[in-house]
């Protein structure tokens, strides 16, 4: 059976599905859409997921649509290695702790938020970007300073789901200039997870439409 | 063993979170905290949930913030009845309706970011509001007509988590003059979802502190 990741290189969405597949060991097969030139908003893509966005990981059943519900497909359909805690309060702060970025920080910052503000209020997109990420980041922060169950990674020495949120938004967060100092435990994870070679392999600078 | 839910009336993912805690027959303290007045803000919430952001359903265990972790938690440790589907595309797929809601409408439609687009860009809250319920809402009303496993719920006839995004999202909209004419399927479904006893009891106006 073949999986198909349908994504881009530069999606922070799409480097969180790619690490875990590479984390799983699985081969697939890479569809680039350069969103930028709106690739993503044509029928064929449009046909895969109505919604217009990546990323969409094709399965023998069908294409499975949005970069959290596919991660968690991955982890019932190919448990080993696992990427949740095997029990349910550590899946609860792991699942928490990747929610703060997956959805107070990505959804409000991605590609075509940031063309309607700017388009409807002329704002500035890197600001808006950096509010953004402040607001989660500070109490991401103090979460991941404060809680016992830290460690290595987000929690524990094992590499899970929310250090795979925690990466990509950081990587991504170059590209606007975010100031990290204020952020040394999400820095120190985010470096930790980089240092993981599946993980550095799924980063958007590795990808074959990387530009 | 107590559940304490600390939520506000309104907030549409407290109603998803209220709605799950009902159907599976649980019964919890009700903490309610004003938004408009900041009650949130407070420095007894901020040490519940350091992002100042309603639900956070305190546990034996501890705190589980982010509405999506919650449900995950419930639905892992009080099984019955289940909100998922037992097999892992069926999980997905549900998995992949909720979060259109809850990643790509909810988080740019909720109270801190209609005030900040307000302040910062002097915006219309409803005209924000309307343009990212539409832009999702298409896409989903074409799913949910188009997938052979819609039935009288989202996925086929036994309620789950994304009817309880979608039930949601869909009183949520309300407030703000939302033309549901153009999602009839979404329409018919958040209907039988407030059929339902349960949902209809964790509907806003049905709470202590409702006003």
């Amino acid at each position: 059976m073949t999986l198909v990741l349908h994504n881009y290189f530069r999606s922070s969405t799409s480097f969180r599905v790619r690490a875990a597949l590479a984390l799983k060991g699985l081969d697939y097969d890479y569809v680039a859409y350069p969103l930028l030139d709106n690739a993503h908003r044509g029928p064929e893509h449009l046909a895969l997921n109505p919604q217009g966005l990546v990323p969409t990981l094709q399965t023998p059943q069908g294409p499975v649509t949005q970069s959290l519900a596919i991660l968690e497909w991955l982890e019932e359909t190919y448990p080993d290695p696992p990427l949740l805690p095997a029990d349910a309060w550590g899946r609860a702060r792991v699942r928490s702790l990747a929610q703060m970025v997956a959805l107070d920080i990505h959804p409000l910052n991605n590609l075509r938020v940031l063309r309607h503000i700017e388009a409807e209020f002329g704002a500035d997109k890197g600001a808006w970007f950096r509010y953004w990420v402040d607001e989660t980041f500070a109490p991401l922060e103090a979460r991941l300073a404060g809680e016992g169950e830290t460690g290595r990674f987000c929690h524990g020495d094992a590499i899970s789901l929310a250090d795979l949120c925690l990466v990509a938004q950081v990587v991504n967060n170059r590209r606007f200039g975010v100031d990290m100092a204020p952020y040394p435990v999400i820095a120190r994870i985010a470096e930790a997870a980089l240092s993981v070679h599946e993980v550095a392999g799924a980063a958007p600078e590795r990808q074959p439409d990387a530009t």
